[in-house]
Formats: structure tokens, sequence, C-alpha cells
């Protein structure tokens, strides 16, 4: 599958799947109002990312995407609860996320620290319900944890915060936070769908590397694009980071050498993966695809 | 180990194991100051109780205590989690918690939100570490990953919030409230315990049933002592929960019914493990010491 028409479609093909089964998981009636409030942003889209990665790793050593699913679901409930904290009012105080009130505006405070705390355990609860081997299950738990932790998201959001009242810092902060943040999580992705499909150990490693890669292209695309827009002139700084007074990749650094970086991390996970995995073509494209997305 | 004297000593060991497992997790050095909000509250102390029954339940299996301990730790720093975002100002707003200031008066109201969520991450990240079995690891972590989410203690502290706006709530309502928000974990973690010693399912029955009925005297006699105090007068109404205006058995039932229900409860509790253990002495010394206990 190596035509981008093709891979295109498989990725859709993929976030339906995704999309189907994350429904699902809120499908039962419950009178308990917290799983409305969960669903709200769950359902709330998102380019499911992390789990497209868990399902790619997953068929690129072989094995099959059903078994997965949950796996790669897990990811995203994750990912969905560490945003609802992220924009609470002690946090980034954020009012809007993905084109709709952010889950604490919608259903109050307290509503929604208990909706992120309750997708937590959720993850946990799929990714262990999944029928993976017990072996491998636990291994993939273990990922997750790790890079849901204090050493990982939460870690970065500490970083994150105690940045903010930091006016200069070192590009070593950046990435450090970044790396503990964002980079952790889809880290832990693509690991898990490569240790799910049964990966060697020298798989498991270039998927390490192309997940630090991508993850650090997607970063600093991320902070591009809050900082100069999708089509805005050079130096039109309108962001949020910026209103935030956020230090970022865009903000340390000329954009011009944000992009060269980009496209670095970009060439060397297309380099990473090349005849090493079954359908390199399909990572490649998602590589290409983040590095260079409008939104 | 028949006699309450041996039963005590026992409990002192084994809550000591506990002390020094959880202090190991924070040994390391770390410049992200997350951990030292969560040490801080892990090492606040408590009664250990939910370790000690996982503990407890795996030795009346036949199962050892050294595999057991980390899991029994799991589920202490999930109950801790739980605590710190129940005193956030958002939920039950509490300023001290064990007779020190609350994580957020501590250290801020985002960096608890934060140890919190760390802390369940660590929760599963040593469960699925502690070198148990691979097929009991994740049964024990499915286990824990349930009391924890919606239908569990995320679910009971939403109806616990519910509830402090509704001035005459139905008895069966305080029983669903408590079942999700204290007894499930409380039921975890002697289920975790039996289950790492390799219990029959008869065992796991009845450490069920025993759990469930532990788990509700356990609550009765805590808004008894908030109502009453240890020691004052009967009616004598002093605690947080009547300030907070909140409703407990201790205020829809007559102190002297509170009493009988803890009485029975205890009773049944006693009876279900009669016979059924290697060492059910153990299990009734804690199920008596839950529900008389002062403090």
């Amino acid at each position: 599958m190596e035509k981008t028409i093709d891979c295109e479609k498989n990725a859709k093909r993929l976030t339906k799947l995704v999309e189907a089964r994350l429904a699902s998981y809120f499908d039962k009636r419950s009178d308990v109002s917290l799983y409305e409030a969960m669903r709200y942003s769950v359902a709330a889209g998102g380019k499911r990312i992390r789990p497209l990665l868990t399902l790619t790793f997953c068929s690129a050593v072989g094995g099959g995407e059903d078994g997965v699913l949950d796996a790669a679901c897990a990811v995203e409930l994750l990912h969905t609860y560490s945003l609802i904290h992220d924009d609470l009012p002690c946090m980034d105080d954020g009012d809007e996320r993905r084109g709709q009130p952010s889950n604490h505006k919608r259903f109050g405070e307290w509503k929604a620290v208990l909706a992120g705390d309750a997708l937590q355990a959720l993850a946990f609860e799929k990714l262990l319900g999944s029928g993976l081997p017990a072996g491998i299950a636990v291994r993939a738990g273990r990922i997750l944890a790790e890079a849901a932790g204090p050493a990982g998201i939460c870690g970065g959001q500490t970083l994150d915060m105690e940045l903010e009242s930091n006016n200069n810092p070192e590009l070593q902060d950046l990435y450090r936070l970044h790396h503990m943040k964002t980079a952790s999580l889809i880290e832990a992705a693509c690991l898990i769908g490569a240790v799910a499909g049964g990966a060697s150990p020298e798989r498991e490693r270039a998927a390490r590397i192309y997940a630090q890669c991508v993850g650090l292209a997607f970063q600093i695309r991320d902070d591009l694009l809050d900082r100069y827009g999708s089509a805005a002139p050079l130096g039109k700084a309108s962001g949020a980071d910026a209103r935030n007074n956020k230090a970022t990749f865009a903000s340390v650094l000329p954009r011009e050498e944000c992009e060269k970086f980009i496209a670095e991390q970009t060439y060397t996970a297309r380099e990473t993966v090349r005849g090493v995995f079954d359908d390199g073509g399909m990572l490649t494209y998602i590589a290409n695809t983040l590095a260079n997305r409008q939104n």
C-alpha cells in the first residue's frame, strides 16, 4: 500500500473503526450523569492520531486489527482525559475545545474533574479487558501507565504550568516538557501497537525512534499553527499560546528553523521505518500528513 | 492466629510493610516537583485498611505476602488520589486531611489535580509491574479499574455531589452512593488479594460478601463518628457532614439503628469467612476493629 490515495482511504477506514468502538463504550444506558460528560468529550472528535498509530504499528508487524482495537481506543480515552484536565480553570483555563465548549464549561468544574478521572480508569479497563494475551496486555498496560504518570503526561503538564512564569526558557526545557507531555503518549501508542502485534526488539526500537521524531514534528507544527495560523503571513502572532505568554518552539525559534526541524524529524521517521516494517508506506503517509497538516 | 493480640501484632507488621513499600516509590530523586505533592499525601498516613485487606485475603487463601505487596499498595495509591480530588475546592472543599493541610491547600489547586491524576496512573503502573503472573495481574488490574471508574469511585462521587442539593434523600440513594464511592474499592482490595493468592470461586464469592458487609459497616461508623464524635453524648451534631448539610446514614437513621446495622453487617462478615479461609481469625479481627473504631 504505497500510494498516498490508498493510505488515505485506509486511514479513513481505521478512523471509522476507532470512532465506532469508542461510541460503543457509551452505548449502555446509565442513570449516572457522569457518563454523559465522559461521552461528550470522547465524541467531540479530534484527529484520532494515537489510535491510528497503534493500529498501524500492529498491522506493520503482522498483527490483526481486531485484537488491538480496544487498546488503541484506550490510548485515545487517556488522551481525552488529559485534555479535559488541561482545560480546567486552575490549569490552562480553556473555554473551547474542538470547536465546542470545553468539558467544564458545559458540565461544570467538579464534573469535568470526575469525567477526566473516570476516563483514565476506563482506559485501563478497556486495555486490560481487550482480550490481548495476558503477557502482552500487562506490557501494554505498563507502557500506558508510565506514559500517563509523573514521568509522562502529568509530569509534563507540571513543567508546562511552571514554565508559564518563566519568560526566557531554554530550548532544552521545551524539549523536556514536550517529551513528557506529548511525545510520551504518542510513543506509547506506537509501542502498544508494536507489542500487541508481536514485534521483534529491533522493530520495537524502530517504533520508538519513529514515535519520537513524529511526536516532535507534530508538536512543532502545533506551535507554528497556533502562532502563525494556517495561512497567515510570517510573523503574525495571534494564537492562544501567544495570548497566554506561553513559550513554545515557535516563540523561541525562527519560523524557518521550525520548518527545517519538522522536515528533518519527518525524514528521520521515514528512514527509520523504511524496509523494517511490513507496510512502511502507511507509516510514511502518517508522518508526512502530521508534518504538513494545516489544522 | 485466633488471639486478638496476635492479630493486632500481625496487622501492625503488615502495615509497616505497606508503609515501607509506599515510601520506596518516592525514594528516587526527581526534579519534577509533582513527586513531592504525590509523596505528601501518600505519606500522610491513614489506616491503610485497603492494603491490609489485600494482604490478609492473599494469605487467607494460601498466597505469599511478598508477591502481592505492590498490588496492595496500588489500591492505597488509588484511594489516596481519590481523597486529593474529593478535597478540591470544586468538590468537598476540604482544608484539612489527616490532621494536615489538604493537598491543594499545601501545593495549590492545579498541582493537586495533577498529583491525583499521577497517583491513579502510578497505581496501575505498580500493580501491573508487581511481578504477579500475567493472567492474575490482568484480572487484578481490571478489578481495580472497574472500582475506580464511572461505576465505582467516580460515579459514587458524582452521586455524592448531586445528593448535596437533595435535602431528603431516600435510604436507597445512600446505599447506592456508598456502594459505588466506598465499598467498591474495599471490595476490590479484598478481591485482588484473593485473586492474587489463587482463590477458588467459592472463596472469591465469600471475599466479596465479606467486603460488602465490612464496607457498609465501615461507612456507617464513619458517618456516626462524624456526626456524634467518638465520645460525645447522643444527638450532638458537630461534624463536617452536618456543617455541609450532607445526608449520611447517621442523618437519615437514628443512632441506635445505625449501631444495630453495623453489628449485623459485622456478624455476617464474620460468619461468611468462618471455616472458608485458612486464617479466618485475622479477617474477623479486621471486621471487628473497623466496626468498633473510635477514629
